[in-house]
């Protein structure tokens, strides 16, 4: 269960042992998150957080965390990442910055990327999302969320329903959260994508292999039904070829309140990566479900914190010196953070 | 006065006796603002700096104002905020952000975002200007500007003469301007600008209605005349239509040395919101006045950080701790900083 | 010694005096700059990190060392510097970032903006590189690089032979770091460059004035045989005119492993200003000499840390608190950065 020093580049590290340890020092750590606590755990240490593809939530995300725990951060962003231009290589890259910081944060659009600065430096590489590839991270903080969302439910994970919806063969996302809940035992996994972009076979395969049920379907309505837990994600219509639009025609995955009304139960949680395409014509979650109870997707959101700065501690090796650092924090925090978080969110 | 976990939107909610208690504070905070003195009041909160339009001036003034603070700050710049492109709504871009931070500070161009941005989480969000509405803290630090120079020259608010110039119209530093100075006894406001580009009629009305008197005039010469404070500001003629250009013909704006010595009181002092445009041509504060001690853009400009530092400290509640926190700095600070500023910025 | 509230414009600033001053200090803060020790000397301390022309490594390195000395940094890069857009004088904007920080790190793409800035603010300016003209900061970690290596192989920068490679009429590294070289006694540059790119004159003039010896050449093996020290930089032979191309037909100044086993020395040590360029055929150090011993190219990058560290405390006078003001870090860190460091990074 000790992962100082190492890389994180795949949701294939992580067993159960490992997410139990790293999400009770994500629950130590949620008063720091929600700024009751203060830390300075990391006060010294520099974040390298590099971004070849542009990034919001994740890059705040990741920056917020490490500067919670004491941290200054060191950034560079967009696609005009100037050594680049000038042709140096990844490996170059990773060694220099490699050699000014303490831990680096890399996100780049193509899958191999993440493997080239792994190699060039022995200070921990985390991945933030690497082309179609992995984002071990938001795997990590959606589970936690699963995980909180059904304790505050008494429900487990073992024998549990979970729909997932969307572009099911290219969802980074999607791909790393199967992995982590095939850790669990008898999960029924509904697979709801439009046609040609169905989960690729080898994650059904393994799935299959350890025990759980995988049921592909395109019909919302039978899919959602009884599902304990609905993973939802955008479907790019506009990037389709005609004939796969043809393929798709009458499909529907905009998951709605008519529906959320009709088939879902009263204890379901909704999830969501982030960002919801909220335009008109999105085949995205629906905004007429804000406000529901079910709607998990900010307090998934808000997990990001806690279970980053918790995999900080360890990679870093300083999960034993949170606890005894943690002081109480002196401004002012709202008792909760959206309009509908009330009943979620009550400071402890 | 407590204005503790307030959204700050507009300078209308600000009355003399709350703007009283924030410029003692802000009074006390100059020291750590010019580097003489250091607190850690918010040593581990964090900043959420959301810009949506381009800010040099306004994003690093509120930055280091938070960092003076303690605190850290975590940023997304520049148009191409990577979740609005995938079409994420204001509102779920606020209540994300909101989780992972402990205020706020918002730029946009449309005016009525910052009110979606505001609904949307009970972190206390800063409007950093929001289109041609409101800058309601570069009014509080053009008032504070005032009332520091005034009181230098042993002048009071309630009374004096001020000359507005520019592009009265759009210009949103005015107007949130004259609403603050509105709240004082007895002014006489000049309001210079060309045709087409006149104060609207609302702010005529509550003016005069508080008892104020208001004169409007293209006149250079005779508007500058007497005041007390000349408030300048940029016209852009060359975003006028033909018609315009011809109703303004022969029409001048710019400040500059002649009329300075020709017409304006020795005791006058110059403010402008900054950025100058110094490009021959320009319409804009001659930069031929340099090293006028009445021109006082600079000295306005460092009010930035006394005053937000200040606002940060009242909103986040922690005002009460900010006396006992301070220390002496321990590095090299200049006697002053501007070549021009000997006489006004000695370190006390 | 003493360059407390000085610019940092040039590196004709430095004697060697100066030069042992800021390397022994250097020195002290390698653990810091390697996250094994800590430091707060500047918390509380702001740098303004002005970057009008992209810059990863630089400025990464300015502001990790500045974060590692316990300061916060508040930036703005890229060419869509908003004030700029808006027409505001060099000289405004210095004069109101210099209000808001302690000192500023400025790269310009234009020789004579930094002078511009450092009149108009008594914050000390460190220019970041400024056009063709210098990039003091380089020369100095080089230097410091060329030292600790020597001092690592027994040998002296007194008499040393060094080969400077590649673009030497335009290279502002280049021209830096000769002038700091020209310091020490009897020296032999051998100038190793395409036609038409050559060092120019008065650089020539200036080193024979010392003493060194100085010899220009195109031919490559002869110019590396023997030299203690080759310093490599890129030629854009896509930049040169078609006549300019033909003049240099044939001429290779591609330093890549065959060379270095046939014609150079067993303890000659291989710099490079960085970024590399690793596209096919770019005129620039081959990756196949990656893993040489001699390759210095990393280790002088890390170098730019302490380095950096050191010169802020110099100019904001801070120098003596560094020692009584080191602490343990508490987090983890590698032995050493890359795959290649094994025998020159252990930690001490």
């Amino acid at each position: 269960m000790n992962i100082t020093g190492q890389h994180i580049l795949s949701s294939s590290q992580f067993d159960l042992p490992l997410l139990d340890h790293l999400y009770r020092l994500a629950d130590t750590l949620v008063p720091v998150a929600r700024g009751q606590m203060t830390t300075a755990v990391l006060r010294g240490a520099v974040l390298g957080s590099i971004f070849f593809e542009p990034s919001t939530r994740t890059r705040l995300s990741f920056d917020t965390a490490f500067m919670r725990l004491g941290g200054s951060v060191s950034h560079t962003t967009g696609v005009e990442f100037s050594s680049i231009v000038k042709g140096e290589s990844l490996e170059d890259t990773a060694r220099v910055v490699g050699g000014y910081t303490d831990v680096l944060v890399v996100r780049h659009f193509e899958e191999e990327a993440i493997y080239s600065f792994a190699s060039s430096t022995n200070i921990p590489v985390i991945n933030g999302g690497n082309g179609a590839g992995e984002h071990p991270t938001q795997a990590l903080l959606d589970l936690y969320t699963v995980r909180s969302e059904f304790k505050r439910l008494n429900k487990h994970v073992d024998g549990c329903r979970v729909a997932m919806v969307g572009d099911l063969r290219y969802g980074r996302t999607i791909h790393s959260l199967v992995r982590l809940l095939s850790l669990y035992r008898n999960l029924t996994f509904v697979m709801l994508s439009p046609k040609g972009l169905e989960i690729p076979r080898d994650f059904i395969d393994a799935a299959r292999e350890r025990g759980h049920e995988l049921i592909e379907t395109n019909d919302l309505n039978q899919g959602l039904a009884g599902c304990d837990l609905i993973y939802a994600t955008r479907i790019q219509i506009e990037r389709m070829s005609e004939s796969e639009k043809a393929a798709n025609k009458g499909v529907n995955f905009r998951i709605e309140k008519s529906i959320l009304a009709s088939v879902c139960r009263d204890d379901a949680i909704i999830m969501h990566p982030l960002p919801r395409d909220s335009r008109p014509g999105a085949n995205d979650l629906s905004n007429d479900i804000d406000g529901d109870p079910r709607l998990a997707i900010f307090r998934q959101a808000d997990a990001g914190i806690p279970v980053r700065m918790a995999l900080f501690c360890m990679v870093l090796g300083v999960e034993d010196q949170v606890k005894d650092s943690l002081q109480p924090a002196t401004w002012w925090r709202p008792e909760y953070i959206g309009p509908n978080d009330a009943s979620f969110y009550r400071m402890r």
